[in-house]
Formats: C-alpha cells, sequence, structure tokens
C-alpha cells in the first residue's frame, strides 16, 4: 500500500487524534494490532469509513435484496464472497475480522457483547457487507462551508424512528431511522445540493420540515444522539440512516450477526470524494 | 389502475405505433391477450422500460451481487421475491409470465427459443430481475434537443464488447458491453451532464473517444445493431450496456434462464423522470 509503518510507534497505543491523519491501512493495522481501542469517527480524514454488517450465508440475500429495495438508509458499497473476510474494493491489506476497533456481537437478534477481534467467530459460512455512512458527506458539507454548529462539544448527531415503512425482502423489514441536521434555509438548499451528489452514502434528505409528518413527534427525544436545540430561523433536515438496517437486522433474528460498534467503523482506502457523482 | 379498456379493441391485433400514447397497463394487457407482437421501443411513451432476467433461486444471490458490484451496466430497478411473478414497485396489475411480447429461453446458457409467454415454465424456484434501460436517457437526451439522429432510419444503436472487466460474482462474470452514441463536442457535455441525473438507468457514460483505448479495435463492426458513420467533429460516447447482464448469464449456464427478447421489453407504470436522481 506503499506505507512504511514504524512497527515500534505502531505498537503503542493509539488515539482516533492520533490516526486524523493516518492512511487507512495504519487505522485499520492499528486496530488489528490491539492499539487502536477508540471511535474511528476523526481518524484517516478524507477516507470512507463503513457501517459493518456480518450475517450467515442462508440470510445474505435478503439482506442484499432489502439493501437494493431501500438504498437511502442501506447504500451498499462492498460485499463480500461467502467465507472470504475480504472486500478488495475497499482496502488491499484488509482483514474484516480484526480491522475495526470494536465489533458487536448479536445471536438471535440480541446484543451479546462487543469485542475487539472476531477472528474465533469467523467462519466459511459468513458474508460481509459494508455500507456507506454519512461521515462522507460531512466531511463535503464541512468543505462547503456549511455552517455544522451542530457537531460542535461533542455533540453527536440525533437519529429518530420514523413511520416511513422500508420495503421488505424476505425476513428482513421495519421501519426507516433517520439522522437529523439543522440549517439556515440557505445552508438547507446547498445541503440538499451537495448531499444529492452522494447516492452511495445516503444521498440526499427524505424529508424537511416538520418532524410529526414522518412520525417524529419530539426532536427533544431523539433514538440515539444528543437531543438538539434548533436556533430561531433554522431547518431540521432528515437523512435516512445507517441504523435502519441493524433494525432490520434484530427483526430477522439471524442465529448470528456481527456489526461494528457504533462509531468504531471500517477504515477504507477508497476516499470520500471517489464518492461523488458528479 | 384507472384505465379504461374497450375490451372489444384490445382483442384487436396492435403494433406498438397504436400503442405510443397509450398507458403501460394497456400496453402489458394487449402482451399478455397475445395481440401485441412487435418490439415495445416506441409503447408507452414516457414510462420506463426495463431489460428481464428470470433464474433459478441457487443462482439469484450470486447475479444480485454481480448487479451490485457492476451497478453501470446492471441497474437494477426490482427484484421479485422467489417464485412470485410479480414485481409491485414497477405496476400493480403485472404478471412477468405474459406481460412481455416475447421472451427469450435459455437451457444450461445456451438459446432454445423466443415464445411470447412463460406461464408453463414458471415456477417456485424463479427469481426476476428488472434492469433499466437507455430508453429512459434517451427520452431527456431528445427533450434536451441533443441531435439524436443517429436514430433515424430505423437505426439500432450499435453495441461493443470491451476489455473492461466486470467485477465477478460467484458464477457471474464477464467482459461489459457498452452502447455508442455520437454527438457533437457540445451535445457531448450536455448528454453526460443529463444522463448522470439518471444512475438507475446506466448513468453516466463510462468512455469517449478513442475506442481502443477500451479495447474496440473497429467502430464499423460493431456487437449488435447498425454499424455508425461519424461526421466530422462527432465524437463517440460510450455507455455501460444491459447486454452485458446476458453475457454473464449466458457464461453461468444456469439450468434455465429466461429473459425478454431484444427490443421485447416489460413495460412499467413508472415514468423515466422518476428515475432522474435530481
Amino acid at each position: 500500500m506503499g506505507v512504511e509503518l514504524n512497527q515500534e510507534a505502531s505498537l503503542k497505543s493509539k488515539t482516533p487524534a492520533d490516526l486524523s491523519h493516518a492512511h487507512p491501512v495504519e487505522v485499520r493495522h492499528a486496530a488489528r494490532a490491539g492499539v487502536l481501542r477508540g471511535a474511528t469517527t476523526t481518524a484517516a480524514k478524507g477516507y470512507v469509513q463503513a457501517n459493518l454488517a456480518i450475517l450467515p450465508r442462508d440470510y445474505a440475500h435478503d439482506f442484499l435484496l432489502f439493501c437494493q429495495r431501500n438504498p437511502q438508509p442501506c447504500p451498499l458499497i462492498g460485499v463480500s464472497d461467502p467465507g472470504l473476510p475480504l472486500l478488495p474494493n475497499l482496502g488491499i491489506d484488509l482483514d474484516l475480522r480484526s480491522d475495526l476497533p470494536s465489533y458487536r456481537v448479536f445471536r438471535d437478534g440480541a446484543f451479546v457483547e462487543d469485542r475487539v477481534d472476531i477472528t474465533d467467530l469467523w467462519c466459511e459460512d459468513l458474508v460481509a457487507f459494508a455500507l456507506g455512512c454519512s461521515l462522507s458527506f460531512e466531511e463535503a458539507l464541512g468543505a462547503a462551508g456549511i455552517d455544522q454548529s451542530y457537531l460542535e462539544n461533542e455533540r453527536i448527531v440525533p437519529t429518530y424512528l420514523t413511520n416511513i415503512v422500508c420495503k421488505p425482502a424476505g425476513r428482513f423489514g421495519g421501519n426507516m431511522v433517520v439522522s437529523m441536521r439543522q440549517f439556515s434555509a440557505r445552508d438547507a438548499i446547498r445541503a440538499i445540493q451537495i448531499t444529492t451528489r452522494f447516492p452511495s452514502v445516503h444521498g440526499a434528505p427524505v424529508h424537511l420540515g416538520d418532524p410529526r409528518s414522518i412520525g417524529i413527534d419530539n426532536l427533544a427525544e431523539p433514538y440515539s444522539g444528543t437531543p438538539p436545540k434548533l436556533v430561531r430561523g433554522q431547518l431540521p433536515l432528515f437523512w435516512a440512516c445507517g441504523v435502519t438496517p441493524q433494525i432490520a437486522l434484530a427483526s430477522a433474528r439471524p442465529p448470528i450477526a456481527i456489526t461494528h460498534t457504533p462509531a468504531h467503523m471500517l477504515v477504507t482506502d477508497n476516499l470520500n470524494s471517489d464518492y461523488s457523482l458528479f
């Protein structure tokens, strides 16, 4: 990959801040060696980070179909061959069993544990799915000078469960989860234009304005993230969110499912700008 | 569907020209009743027409994955549930076993026959895939005033087998087939902009200019279609083509596969403009 790792340095514990300007392969190696424990959110700036979902082969077709039918909440950017913990289109020196700093294990749809490595759980029967994430368009919004004060003070973008019913596929179904960001009218228009260019990372918003028209009663009570405070003149914009497939996974209750732990993502070798349609 | 069919009229033989301003359900009913025999190319103007591929369930995951990995030549717009000859997102009164004017049947990858109905071949084991087709963006090019004289005198857009290798998926693989359209520089730029808006129907071109750089030795010898004549100042533009998945199908050699007969497509209830990203 053209990246010379200082082996001694790479064995010291890494914080995500240490890795903000690192190459993605360095981040993956740090996770693989167990020296990166934190969230990847600020690591390897400019590179695509992906949500991960690993499922038994018997569930793979239905889940692939669920993603095909619901591309806004489930924007697939890579699917492994059965039994191979690799996604060559997202990175060459990449091992899905160890290269994320934390994994979440579910059995029969129920959370079991978070763990830093899944090598002993991996088997021939598993298929891995990587899904685009809104970090990619957040970068483009920032680069365009859009006011992102909703991210200040370690705030986490709030998500909400809506009344928008996803198109079911086999055992997978459920309602759409959305993430909310607030903007002035001017920035809202620009944010719609910019995110339209990124259909592989959720694309344009699914809604703007009145939260109740998509079944959100109270913006102050998010499903996850920091309760927002909208100031006068700000509009809420709602994007399809990668939590949606996690809900679909839980409802399908596969005997085993493995995802990333929230914010502990797969850091890929592809640039965010690679996913801009134009 | 809000379409009142004149039953007597619908039993008379229909030509595609009779149906150019028909509602899609009327075209499907005419095919179902066996009174529409010709190509659908000029029928139900404004509505999306889809390529069809029907495969045994055992091949469905690999084919779905092939489409996910090669979205430009294989832009999926609908996938049936196993055994159900329906695609509700493309039309309500729609029966995939009878609503195309002609089907092509392959066994072990080899062409067997064209037939007007596949009801007796349909079984619980089959899955149907509908793929977007360039007719949708041709309409947008025409509406924008782009010179489409390459379509005059019943010319058929030429296609070429390239040296661009598709990303394989299980048993499916092969090289990309492209379609070629020729434009002035000004129209070429506009055509790139317009087709970028339609990622579900092949999207932007994959190449422009020198045919040899994608392995095409001679534009005068297309894989299918009418040999083109470029006039001075015209550039060739190359789009990923729906013939690509047919080649992948043939190479995977499933025991049975059913497609549309070329130009005899599935006419859907969705507008071409529904597939414009912006």
